[in-house]
């Protein structure tokens, strides 16, 4: 039977007392973590979400009948204590913040009953997933999940701290909107008053945004929900929260110095983390080149070069077919490990081909400095030496080289490198490493499409250098976009806005859209373009992403309240669920599942 | 053609300057609000987010060409001024911030060009709803929807302020979640992994924030939206925001304390107000008896008067009738308003009618003593004195008295005084009268369903001292329930929740819900609740509502960016819309309109 806390009043989170406190009566209410009996006396640990404060419970205190209700205590009934602060009479724990002191029941009452729970209530939980999700609202008690779900909330905190003070102004957008034809798959909202229309769920507030920027609201900010309907990875959830802003009157350089005070401001405050600034910066191109990657891990080196000036001429059919083809021949060097056995080799091969290489050519370099190689048959020892000295193999060292396209070589290599690091242990959770990515390729051609595809957005800014190219060699105009990167995750990027009518019309000529359909799908952007646009700029941060980094979950669902599950389940709720046939009439709908179809055609 | 503000970088915002800044060179950039010419003059009002600011072109200091590109300017063209700070050459304007002082310009951008727009850019438009909305980005210029916006941003941060520094956490509560088959109606949205089934949209956090209060959260805090798919109103929106909070190991009296002290923060801090607490509290009964309201507006009397014990034994039979009827005769005293003439109170009957009321019954206390009444014929002097008396009526007040039952008396009542007051322009805008009120009934008699229904929602704890009449007079049972009114307007409200197992379960059975049913709706917060629940409550408030009465909104559109009219579309983007037959075709769904339904039938 519960009993009410009538008449009481909480003193006291169970770790915001102290030895300071000791004497004095104090009236605290949580958990029962667990319960011991020793001798004459029970023992019990008191949980709230600030930590753990013993509990005694001895007859001559709290009476015969709170002594028979302590003995009838299990993990997570929940209780109210009344009692004296005392030293701890048993040795101290130093585990615990209060592990000094304990509280001498006067009183206690049961506030609530629990049955035995589906899994004890601890730290770094070995429990299955299914179960933990299941049960949320328990796993949720789990103090690490605590910390992580405490830190995202005063990162929030902080960043609208931040902006605030900055003068941005946060404005809400709509949830119910319009569904937009680009991008990844919208989530729709059947409308009822307008049966057979549907509004979307943002993907994003990036029209929103630059609409804010239409109307002079010269700084915008907002961390709110974005949704997107795609197959869901480990690292995805259907909503996501973005933290994302948007300025006028601005270029690249002003969204970055905002950006970095920022995050060093966050960083700082959240977690205690330095970050120096300004940020370094690095081009797109030379990311790449030197990483394989457009988000590139700079806690540790290893990396690419381009040997193709050193190979052009030997003897190798795979390294100078790439080059004949267009492609590269580009070669990491990862240290100590020459004497890597062939199985181990293969492996490496193997993910190779998963990022599309048809092989992987290695080189060992032996510690004595002869030469183990997949090649060497093919190659002179000079050229050999040569390329170990372009790679700046040592000995010890096992170099590795993908001959392609330059786009398989560098995902290759990126890949591998990141690989390597990993199994060499380089990766220092403890090192922060931002860094910008910046003068992305304004378009990506598209194979599927056989059109060239904006890599942004369509609205993005080219670079006043190269736009002269952008009808005889589009692929080599650069954009006003960047990324920043954090340990080579993305957390999150932007790009300065076109706001010129000419360039706009360029732009969405050099992307096949007709003006029609330009029209069709940004209409309301391009008609608010008519009546005066600021120059304007924005980037957007994956929250989510960002605190994963700052408590290292392993998981996105491990800094996230109520996630859902691969499929886009909740195992918690069981959403989504059936509706009754009446609300579908009313939103003008029908059910009409796949197989229904196969059995009619 | 839009020029490049590249190399130029603002250095004020148009009113961050001011008289202490002449002589020196600024690069303001905004929006053209008019131009003049005047001899061989050019004067510019720029506009920005923070005001006006005059600019002046003299061919003398922006050159031939600079000059000639300031003859081209139009309103809402977009332009850079590179220029000198200077005393105003003219007279000053005492309506500007910046009306001492002009920009002597050296050189002129135009940043952006400008189609003359639909409506003027000014204060107060009186330009059509319809044409409003639809350039919402033009109307969002407006200056007042700008203070409005940037007003509701400040009290969102202040609100963020105050309560993380209560230590509240905000915590994400999902979008995407379950269908729940009471209360308004849900917002659906079919899910495309799971064909057949839906999503639903949240009408508030209500559950989540219970099970984080299971989770040990303690403390929880949100600014969200929340939606219902009802018909809209002038004050709704299919979209709204709530701030919500639920706070463990607390009764009414904590819930009440931290809440008075958010309001006066905010109201301090946003507008200046200072809110005098502790806040008043009137019983939901007194509110009801002195108002005819559970929202009442004390910001004047005009109070309610049971006039039932007076009249009883009089002759009027509309009055005895519904006494015995088991209602009430209640009457209110309009000051001033006996020489009211009889179309006018026709007007008042017309009015009461729409509340429910059969008639409205006057009485008119002329300057000189005497009456004129409906009802005078029916009563003797010396009742019709007792009558005047009991409603404390004066010389020259009108007399209103509405007899029925006392759910139609005060609603009839209620908006009578109401519609009064305004006639009588006794509602100071600027007076803000806060007022709790509390015990609401637990339970609410629905005629409809022939059972008890929950006022607030089946969670909601009754007082402990009427519990014992839940079997023999369950309509008598108070809630810890409570809502926050300002002037007559509902902000916000909550509940003290219960958490006891026998408590919830006979709620359940007064409220004829099978355990089954009561399991399917509510299965997961049933399953928390097994596993230890602390004592809890909460509050929200409609943030939209809030900030409308800070800005003295006509209608709630004015403090939302980007709202929908009346049948939930929008009428800029004009969501919601079709979407391909293949998007449907992956979730599982075909349009099956009204028409088409009653044709096949």
């Amino acid at each position: 039977m519960a009993e009410s806390m009538r008449g009481l009043k909480r003193s006291h989170r169970c770790t915001e007392v102290s030895s300071t406190d000791i004497g004095s009566t104090v009236t605290v209410m949580g958990w029962v973590q667990r319960r011991r009996n020793l001798g004459s006396l029970i023992f019990i640990d008191l949980r709230d979400r600030s930590g753990l404060l013993q509990i005694v419970f001895d007859e001559n205190s709290v009476g015969a009948d709170g002594f028979a209700k302590a003995e009838t205590l299990r993990s997570e009934y929940v209780i109210a204590v009344v009692g004296k602060i005392q030293k701890r009479s048993a040795a101290v724990n130093e585990n615990l913040k209060t592990g000094d002191i304990e509280v001498i029941a006067e009183s206690l009452r049961i506030l609530s009953e629990s049955d035995t729970p589906p899994f004890h209530i601890e730290e770094n939980s070995q429990t299955k997933d299914e179960i933990r999700l299941k049960y949320r609202y328990l796993d949720l008690r789990r103090p690490d999940l605590q910390r992580n779900l405490m830190l995202r909330s005063k990162v929030a905190y902080l960043m609208r701290d931040f902006m605030a003070k900055e003068g941005f102004i946060e404005i809400e957008t709509p949830v119910l909107t319009k569904s937009t034809p680009e991008g990844a798959r919208d989530y729709l909202v059947p409308s009822r008053v307008h049966p057979g229309s549907f509004y979307a769920l943002p993907q994003s507030p990036q029209l929103f945004k630059q609409l804010l920027m239409c109307s002079g609201y010269d700084r915008y900010f907002q961390i709110t929900k974005c949704f997107r309907d795609e197959d869901l990875r480990a690292d995805r959830q259907p909503e996501f929260t973005q933290a994302d802003m948007e300025l006028s009157f601005v270029d690249v350089d002003d969204v970055l110095d905002v950006n970095e005070r920022l995050l060093k401001y966050v960083f700082k405050e959240a977690i205690g983390v330095d970050v120096q600034i300004p940020l370094p910066r690095m081009t797109w191109q030379d990311a790449m080149d030197r990483y394989g990657s457009d988000k590139p891990d700079t806690r540790f080196g290893m990396e690419l070069h381009d040997v193709s000036d050193v190979v052009k001429k030997c003897g190798f059919g795979v390294f100078t077919g790439a080059l004949e083809n267009g492609g590269s021949v580009r070669g990491i060097a990862v240290p100590g490990k020459a004497s890597m056995g062939r199985k181990q080799i293969d492996k490496l091969v193997d993910l190779a081909k998963t990022y599309g290489a048809k092989g992987l050519a290695y080189l060992c370099v032996n510690e004595d400095g002869t030469y183990k190689s997949s090649f060497a048959k093919f190659m002179t020892e000079e050229e050999l030496a040569a390329l170990v000295e372009a790679t700046e193999g040592k000995p010890g060292d096992l170099l590795l080289f993908a001959a392609d396209k330059n786009k398989v070589v560098w995902a290759v290599l990126g890949a591998l490198r990141l690989h390597m690091a990993k199994e060499l242990n380089l990766l220092d959770p403890n090192q922060y490493n931002f860094l910008w990515v910046t003068e992305f390729p304004l378009l990506e051609w598209s194979d599927e499409e056989n059109r060239y595809m904006a890599m942004h957005h369509p609205f993005t800014m080219p670079m006043e250098e190269d736009w002269d190219k952008i009808d005889s060699d589009p692929g080599a105009v650069r954009a006003k976009a960047y990324d920043i990167v954090l340990n080579g995750t993305e957390l999150g990027g932007g790009s300065v806005r076109i706001h010129q009518d000419d360039i706009q019309e360029k732009m969405f000529e050099v992307l096949g859209f007709t003006k029609e359909r330009a029209w069709d799908q940004f209409g309301f952007l391009l008609s608010a373009f008519k009546y005066g646009v600021p120059p304007h700029a924005g980037l957007a941060y994956g929250l989510d992403r960002m605190v994963m980094h700052m408590v290292h979950a392993d998981s996105i669902r491990d800094v996230i309240a109520f996630p859902k599950v691969k499929d886009a389940s909740c195992l918690m709720t069981e959403a989504p669920g059936t509706v009754d046939e009446k609300q579908l009439e009313e939103l003008g709908l029908a059910i009409k599942l796949p197989e229904e179809t196969t059995e009619e055609e």
